[in-house]
């Protein structure tokens, strides 16, 4: 990858480190790409010409395929027109109907542009409506990059967090403990859609955990805040625990909504209108319309084409044949979470040095996976490119075989 | 306007109050609207019809004019190419190094998407090379809407603030007397490139403070940040410190950086440069490369047509010829600040009645300025857009005199 290292070695002179945050290539093995020149479809191509099927889909804003003509149409004919200026355009006010139509929890919205955004606005809302101060959140979970949330704590203060307390996902004892210690200072208790840590097994809530919070959340009063950010679009249309039958009282939404397009949102219900309209959230162009134009057509063609079942008839696909893979050869593999946001931990992996040549192996066959964070299914995956990344699965598994026999 | 009226009807419904945040047209007088739909050079269209000579900019993103062939061609190239996916493009090497080349005081760049990422991630990267918490802020700044910085403080805690502590922006008592009293504790010094405060009367930085700024700086081993959000491109192509010679250790980047495209910057000098490669700051679109091209293409295009000094020439042509009228007229009429930046605020006007009235009538003649937050020009406006406004003004004033007559 002599193109990729040329642009690493002029990157680290002008950005420090060469690369910041989650897409730095520095946290994965040498042989993934830093730099990428083409994405269409689920096809994305480094610097060096080499091109990947995609499950990773840009850690989740790519739902519909990279430059979906029907989502870039809309984006192109509003930015042609207008996108950012003085006030919003009229695409505002679709988009914001077309949430709440679509998001039973929803009464209405508001718009942003980073997921961190929207995490912020929500836990703001939740204490400017019940002012009060404490926000509750799962232990090791991810909400963005904010000094309150960020994962690293370089550079935050202890007062940055002197209002989270945490508990422990899907643990309903656990919950109902913080929420009695934290009593009438409860502001809201934040959620993620399910348990996605980054290296860890993924954890679908519990039907009990999910409607504790909800009955915690309305005993003391306080906001059921679900973070969206990551799974939304993915699960369930309507919000990630619909399927649950379990409402939160504040959603934020991001990465797919836009199909790539710098957006997010925050929807709520009336309960917490007052709040929202309170608060003082704005950014330059929060209100670009050519991306809520983009979002707008997004989700209309994934209602329309109902793509959360074909990526969960093509991730089911994935997972089966890679787990009868495992199984053939013998290998300890745990595939966890919703088909379509998958995760694929080896067993006595600490040091992910397995997942790392399987990942590497497969990247050689063309197939970009990630060793220790979920990934993303699409629409715009097809049974072909599933059959291309069992071959490549095949090879990974054999190399992991090869290189770390089992102990019999 | 019946359409805006239709439109805000049905926000009103999806969205808390209809709009949130700076575009907020119920902070405007009635006859302002609040939906856009068309906006090319100088001139935005609202959802009526109605055409307007643009003196807002977009709050400050506008520069070269909505949709410069230039930028758009650049982006859209692209965009059709690569936007977001698992990692940059090329392009994100060549903005840095092109900011490293612009801005005197930048050794390395890093992106993200709003001006409070960037202001955020400055605070944060302070703290982290200092290993200190005190940040000075001056009194009634605006840096952001985050928890930390937001000027409304519904749904903050006390801790948000616990480590901002505030000085009187041009007094070097003030800020000489906070150094001492924080001390060993002291991170960063926050300035904003000039005094500009909606609602006031704007002030230059004097070279006493910004050097006293930077002298103090030095002495705590803290960082000098400049907050160039609001003001950056517009003052001096490599910063708003520049013609002071004052040049600080980081500096916030947004608005008029993609000339209407969503993104923002962090510049630091290699002092903060490991910390800025410590920190955990990151977003699903800040890799966004479309926007990065625009920016590209953007800060090329602002050099080369040495656009500040066109801004120059005709926010004076607007500031002398308004002043003139006024004084002929024998209102008082204050225009403080950059004359690329204006402000224009009435004597004896606490409740901005003159300055609504004198907005809402060069409205009706197609000039859309601001009454009591800072406007901005660009390099797209001409000597006969500035003639347009005069027309404006005069009648604007002419409203004024009649409605609200001098004592004499």
């Amino acid at each position: 990858m002599i193109r990729d290292a040329e642009l690493r070695a002029r990157a680290e002179v002008v950005i420090p480190g060469g690369m910041w945050g989650h897409m730095n290539a520095q946290a994965l093995p040498p042989s993934y790409p830093q730099f990428f020149k083409q994405a269409s479809g689920v096809l994305i191509k480094d610097v060096d010409g080499n091109e990947y099927i995609d499950f990773i889909c840009g850690f989740g804003p790519m739902i519909l395929g990279y430059n979906d003509a029907e989502v870039e149409v809309a984006f192109e004919s509003q930015r042609a027109r207008l996108d950012a200026t003085n006030g919003p355009a009229e695409v505002m006010v679709e988009l914001a109907e077309l949430l709440v139509k679509t998001i039973p929890a929803a009464d209405w919205a508001m718009f942003s542009k980073n997921g961190t955004d929207a995490t912020t606005a929500c836990v703001t809302i939740a204490r400017a409506q019940t002012k009060r101060r404490k926000i509750l959140v799962a232990k090791g979970a991810y909400h963005g990059a904010a000094p309150w949330c960020t994962p690293r704590p370089d550079g935050t203060t202890a007062e940055d967090r002197a209002h989270l307390i945490s508990y422990t996902f899907n643990d309903v004892a656990s919950l109902t403990a913080v929420c009695a210690q934290v009593g009438d200072d409860l502001a809201g208790i934040l959620v993620s859609a399910f348990r996605h840590d980054a290296r860890h097994d993924q954890e679908m809530p519990t039907l009990e955990f999910s409607n504790a919070a909800r009955a915690l959340a309305d005993q003391y009063n306080a906001a059921l805040i679900l973070d969206d950010v990551r799974a939304g679009f993915r699960i369930d249309i309507g919000g990630s625990w619909e399927p649950l039958g379990v409402r939160p009282d504040l959603s934020a939404w991001s990465k797919a909504l836009g199909n790539g397009h710098a957006i997010a949102a925050v929807t709520g219900n009336n309960r917490f209108r007052d709040a929202a309209q309170r608060v003082f959230v704005t950014g330059s162009f929060w209100c670009g319309a050519a991306s809520m134009a983009a979002a707008l057509a997004t989700v209309q063609k994934l209602n329309r084409i109902d793509a959360i079942s074909q990526m969960v008839r093509l991730g089911d696909m994935l997972r089966t044949g890679l787990q009868a893979q495992a199984n053939e050869i013998g290998i300890g593999l745990r595939q966890t979470g919703p088909v379509q946001l998958p995760i694929m931990l080896f067993d006595d992996d600490a040091d992910f040095a397995k997942g790392n040549l399987f990942t590497t192996t497969a990247l050689r066959y063309g197939v970009y996976l990630h060793p220790w964070h979920n990934m993303f299914l699409s629409a715009a995956h097809t049974e072909d490119h599933i059959a291309t990344a069992l071959i490549a699965t095949q090879h990974g598994l054999e190399a992991v075989s090869q290189q770390f026999p089992q102990k019999s």
